[in-house]
């Protein structure tokens, strides 16, 4: 609906503005791709969320029909054109945004097809490039002004450490990864559960266990007791519970250094945390996983995720090719927004209705009409059903244009012409310093020279506009 | 590519802008529909040309797997969107930005994933939507500044005259539109043969005819010889020559009043010109119709198409509701226009590129950087792999970064920064006053102090900029 996309373009322009600020350059890429390159780092649930396409070229029940899909993903779409385009640059620093697919279950913020803001770095191993990553996700929420966010980070590598200490073989990494991502989901009890015996959940359904022992999961248990609201202290902790666990201080001082630079360029422990709880689900994750959750919304889960995968290209290219991304989810993140009421939405794009009360006069209203959209105002003559000035009226009153013009044979014997200031008359009780005063009103109706109405309608959406805008601190 | 995803966003933004100061809203809808709500009106072509969705829930080869399949224009689900939430605004003027797909053979900027930009009024019968369609397409192409064009109407009521006048049954309307349409793309003589008794085209496809009368054609002939520079002209000699036929004068009067609309808000004949052979292949149209050609690109046909379409609505709604609107093909277009090399491609978005020469100050690049970003200049760290100020000089002159920033510990020391302008030193001859004039060249390297870096750039970048615009008049 117009409200929700006049909403959803400015969040968008407003994503595209930071990061081209970054230097990130706009990829497209099909939404139909083989399913062959779709598939091939997938896993099951992806596989089964996939809506097939059939090329209408092949004719129906052909063999060929399972050939593509549409993408579920921007990641696995943009490591393919970076295998495929040896003439890219390096790193290629890209953003896109465009709709995904998923025939997932559809919730709240939740869709089957949704649009994914997603920045990467490709071919590029630096801590900068991670850095960089976990600053465009702060200020893209901060542009956004989404209210209080977190963004919070760990490492795999990091993680990984946890499988010697706690004496698990590395290679079932992946799956207590993809439980521990539960964690905020399921609580403390259940992630016991499943990563020991498994239980039956509240629907009936059985959740299996990964038949850990009780004392292995105290080790993990043991390593999410690692919180702390500074970057510092967690990293001590770290350091002291990995005291005699091989490579630990390698990979500690990564994340070290990742810190080191948020702090250096201003960014505080309230705004990118580590949080070792962050493993996200993705197979294909290798290094620092991020993800970023608005505090007043809960319930909406992460708004913006990601991480270094530095083997996900090596399918398509047989190189390897490192590279660390993240993504945001639009839609989700506009369904929280609305939810949190902090987002602005409007459903009209005009500023001034003109309306058309008197037929014989409509060449008059279509000249003052391009007059203004000449001057940039965006404008509308009424062209509906209601000849009578009420309804007219009424019209610009629900979809929200600010001014509406009126103008009959009086006003043009005179020169002049009204204008209706919708908003005039409401509450006008605002914070100023701090105290609620009261505004002197606006006028709900000015006569203005007919000459000059551009001049006087600028004037009136200016200030229109400065009474609008909520007061700053 | 980035270079055409920058040139497309920005041509995209344009338009917006254009109908945004119109008053139109923003729509959005899926990309997938059912394909009944698809091929309700759809030829047999457009079916032909549709890309089937399995949703994947259904498993594979069930009856349901030909339900669904991905909008092959935006005008079908516009109307399924307006009969289904009965709260829109009536007129309901929206336009809409999206992909669609055609199965159709890929060509000269004709893609099976393309970019449709659609504007349309629907509720509204009045000549001044008309207008503002047509209006709308100049507005929009003066902003792309594609150069020379054209927007050619006529109207389906007009031609319907023709088949009274030259004896054929109105219910073979239809067709024989179909085939005026290819007039500019196959000639009077194959015209003719096709409204006659067919043709074997060059690849040896037989074309077949419609089986029209000579005397029929002739009289058909009568009509498109109409050809006038002035829309006033045109609307004369139409008088002219349906002086005796039922009805003429008020389908006539009709498209006069939509010409003395563009008069009045200053589209001249160059701009607008009532060209009757422009019929428009889709089969629902019912009123106007228009397009738009680029003078110096007619290979690409029309960029720019639409019309009134009072019935298609009631397909989905059970009630007339008329609209009219007009499509725009943003990736042809922009084919055309790059064809046309009218407008300029960017590999990078980034405007300074922070050169790491020296891995021990990689905090200090990093800082700048975001000293840069900070004060909204696009910025990029140099992540790649050489090391050589050469090679990282060579990469900004690649990707078209305009400033490179030089600084190791010598500049350090000296609380200054090198700024090197990547396009001194080319050549400098200009346009000025109509006369070839040498500028002053700009330094190719200018050392700044460290501390005013920001606003040193900033100068920098407003003198490149002021330099590389294109001279007026």
């Amino acid at each position: 609906m117009p409200e929700q996309m006049q909403a959803r373009q400015w969040m968008i322009d407003t994503i595209r503005t930071v990061y081209e600020r970054y230097g990130f350059v706009p990829l497209g890429t099909p939404a139909i791709e083989y399913r062959d390159v779709l598939f091939g780092s997938a896993g099951a649930e992806a596989q089964s969320q996939t809506f097939g396409v059939r090329n209408p070229d092949c004719g129906p029940h052909t063999p060929d029909e399972d050939l593509l899909a549409l993408r579920f993903d921007l990641t696995v779409p943009l490591a393919r054109v970076v295998a495929q385009y040896k003439d890219l640059p390096r790193p290629f620093r890209r953003y896109q945004v465009a709709p995904v697919w998923r025939a997932d279950k559809p919730d709240r913020g939740r869709f089957r097809e949704f649009t994914q803001f997603d920045i990467d770095s490709v071919g590029v191993e630096s801590e900068i490039a991670d850095t960089e990553i976990i600053t465009g996700m702060c200020d893209t929420l901060s542009a956004l002004k989404v209210g209080p966010y977190q963004v919070r980070f760990s490492s795999r590598k990091v993680l990984n450490l946890l499988m010697p200490f706690a004496g698990i073989p590395l290679d079932r990494a992946k799956d207590v990864f993809r439980v521990l991502d539960k964690l905020d989901k399921i609580g403390h009890k259940k992630l016991r559960l499943e990563l020991t015996e498994g239980y039956v959940d509240k629907s009936g359904d059985p959740i299996p266990g990964l038949g850990l022992a009780s004392e292995q999961v105290d080790k993990i248990e043991q390593f999410l007791a690692i919180r702390a609201d500074q970057r510092e202290n967690v990293l001590t902790q770290l350091r002291e519970l990995f005291a005699v666990t091989p490579d630990a201080t390698e990979e500690i001082d990564a994340l070290a250094r990742i810190s080191g630079h948020l702090t250096t360029l201003g960014y505080g422990d309230d705004q990118a945390a580590i949080d070792l709880s962050v493993a996200r689900g993705l197979a294909y994750y290798t290094g620092p996983v991020f993800e970023a959750v608005l505090l007043d919304a809960p319930k909406f889960g992460a708004v913006f995720a990601g991480g270094r995968y530095d083997e996900l290209v090596m399918r398509f290219l047989g190189e390897r090719l490192p590279a660390v991304g993240a993504s945001i989810g639009v839609d989700r993140l506009l369904a929280a927004l609305i939810d949190l009421d902090r987002i602005p939405l409007h459903k009209a794009t005009a500023k001034v209705l003109v309306s058309t009360i008197d037929e014989g006069m409509m060449n008059e209203y279509v000249a003052m009409a391009y007059e203004l959209r000449r001057a940039g105002i965006p404008t509308e003559v009424y062209l509906g059903a209601g000849k009578r000035i009420g309804k007219q009226i009424k019209y610009a009153d629900r979809y929200g244009v600010p001014i509406t013009i009126i103008y009959g044979s009086n006003e043009r014997e005179a020169g002049k012409v009204v204008l209706k200031d919708m908003a005039a008359g409401q509450a006008k009780a605002k914070q100023i310093d701090g105290r609620d005063e009261w505004r002197e009103e606006r006028p709900g109706q000015v006569e203005v020279s007919r000459q000059d109405l551009v001049t006087h309608v600028q004037e009136l959406l200016a200030r229109i506009d400065a009474e609008s805008r909520p007061q700053d601190g």
